[in-house]
């Protein structure tokens, strides 16, 4: 085989066996209108994520608590319904929130936060969670793996700090790309380093 | 039996199964010529740790590092032959320093840092590490868990956001007191709170 068909070959293989490991940051969502106060604009496209569809945004915005502030934080586009903000545990303790732990789209009840961006500020009522630990896969992934949407799973990490997560949830989804979602608690935990997979245990 | 007795049956029972689980914030180990040049005297104890005869000392100290500081930050005592700064990799990130996965007292070409206290300034050439998770136990503890001084175990953890911590480092001495021993990165991705055990698997 030709070097370039052998990494492919390889990546392949790892790709029936593993799941890359990714470490998520603190990132804000935002509505359509909110984008409007707090940049005057909508989001701009700055750099595709795993997730197909999904961006980085240029904007930047501040995250304020009644403890402490978080500037420079990354925004994520497109623009949702409502409004978004994931922290890790250690997060909130800098910001005196105390977030839930829960799946992206699942606010209701928790905290607010204030955000500040350069055309004005946000009150949100609620939207501050801690991201739940997930793996995105497709259905045919989750075939693969033997695992079905919202199924709970162990995931062990092959890291500098190895450890086996427990109550990961397996999201399925034909526009996914495979991947596990740790915040940076867990990818710290771990002693994760980009490149690093993990091994789905059902 | 009376509630009391009852209360210890179960603490005494508890013990025999589980580890109680303690998280490390950021603290720093000085020797008694730091100590005099930091805070014009020695440490001063404040409050008992877990480990006996170690103590949060009264005095307080400045980490800097070529990123960022923290200040107040906690000084263990007694002193010691050598500094040592013990920090999450979180922490890290925020300092600029990558500190290593260490034992305590194993500090050898570490990266150092600035210690600021209210007497004065100290640079240190090397001490900061990150704790490798660890078990402190009794040789009696490590005989009924079936684990040896120094074995690397798993590290079952029943908190909020459950995980098994591989690597995990037994250490027995006579003076211990049965504790886990788990960075601040480690005890949010496990979702621990006060209170919480975990459970050796050899």
């Amino acid at each position: 085989m030709e070097p370039y068909e052998l990494e492919k070959t390889v990546e392949a293989v790892l790709g029936r066996i593993f799941v890359p490991l990714e470490a998520s940051g603190r990132h804000v969502h935002v509505t359509a209108d909110q984008a409007k106060q707090l940049f005057g604009h909508g989001l701009t496209p700055q750099r595709e994520l795993s997730q197909p569809g999904q961006y980085l945004a240029k904007e930047r915005l501040t995250v304020a608590g009644p403890k402490g502030k978080f500037e420079d934080v990354a925004v994520l586009g497109p623009e949702r319904k409502e409004a978004q903000v994931e922290i890790s545990l250690t997060d909130g303790r800098m910001l005196g929130i105390q977030p839930p732990i829960r799946l992206s789209g699942d606010v209701k009840n928790s905290p607010g936060c204030t955000l500040i961006g350069p055309g004005g500020a946000v009150e949100l009522k609620q939207g501050v969670i801690c991201a739940q630990r997930h793996i995105h896969l497709t259905p045919e992934d989750g075939r693969r793996f033997a695992v079905a949407d919202k199924q709970r799973v162990k995931l062990q990490t092959f890291t500098g700090r190895p450890a086996i997560f427990e109550d990961v949830v397996v999201r399925t989804n034909a526009d996914f790309a495979a991947a596990v979602h740790l915040d940076y608690d867990e990818a710290n935990a771990c002693g994760f380093r980009k490149g690093d997979f993990g091994r789905i245990i059902p």
